[in-house]
């Protein structure tokens, strides 16, 4: 293992996959991992809005403002 | 794809097309994306306020601060 | 149009004339546009605190600090 | 006009005269603007606290942190 | 009085002498202070934690976080 | 004892060891630390989210944001 | 006294010392002060979390995040 692995490395990986982003206020979007900056702000292709699971709307390439991002699962 | 695409790079893709703004208190702003900076500062031309998808009120020109952003929808 | 728009443009053409700023809080400052800066930190003058469109306080030339606000109607 | 005027040029034009400080939780500060700094950082002299324009507490040479500010009304 | 007055020169001549930190939270700290940085973090010695006036703690020498700090009166 | 110790010292040292780390919102997050960076963005692998100590679900490798940590006990 | 004495000298002198640390949430950390850094990220060793004064959990070494704490008090 690189003793210099960093959490952005993580996420470079894990382009144009599909992620779990989970927001602070409870809501999911999942969708293709397109673009990522520093802020943690990320583009999602084909995002669908999910709630409890349940498909909420379907919201196309959609930027998130970093800071309202929880965590972002990459499997 | 471009390695170092940007989520920023997506918003400059944006410009000067119908755009759709929620904010972290859940309101929502449609209209043309004129602008935005690296804090996400946004300006909407004609913008459009809505709640639970009806219009609210329309609000011409608009400066949105970047921090009350949750997500921008550009599809 | 220029490619290097930015949101600051667009406050800067309203200065001197009569804008709408909306807090996070909800409240709503009317008055005229008199400087901005970076951090959107905004000075009106005659200005009128206003609740649900009515008008509440005046309380002349003001000092907003910018993290307050939500967004500015320059229409 | 001066194109380049800043908020901060406001505040400055209000040294040593009394300013009204109302913070983000609805407190109102009344006294005289002796200082403050880029972050708006304030000191008044001989301040008074009010809620709902009584006078609460008067609470001398008081430092306000200037995250906590809503608005500074100058005249 | 010197135009370049800044808000922590006040703090500045309140070293060794008692104070009141008011926090965000609406507790109260009394004690002699004896520093502060440019973030406003404060170190308070022989610290008492008040709430409606009537102390509730004694906490010794303590490192209060700035961020936390809504204002400081020196009298 | 070297004086200069850091915290983010504290946490190399627990790279690829089973982690607890903790949210300001309540929840847990159980996993390997696989990296970490000045924010305390936190990759964390194998990911378990816990609430009240029960297991809710499995994540996976998980990029958690730093400004939503309250602490990690790397015990 | 030292005029340019720091808050982070307060805390350098508490190293290897048993220290409260109080959260905005209310929560209470006491343990060994291990290390910190400029935003007051904090290591405790054999860490015990206290609600109302009653240990709730031992959690060992633990980092936690600066911009939780309320104060750290060193006596």
């Amino acid at each position: 293992m690189n003793e210099v692995l960093r959490p952005l490395d993580t996420l470079n990986g894990a382009r144009n996959k599909s992620v779990l982003v989970e927001l602070k206020n409870g809501r999911q979007y999942v969708g293709k991992l397109r673009s990522f900056d520093i802020h943690v702000n990320t583009v999602l292709e084909e995002c669908e809005e999910k709630v409890d699971g349940e498909l909420k709307r379907k919201i196309g390439t959609t930027f998130i403002r970093g800071d309202t991002i929880l965590f972002i699962s990459v499997n």
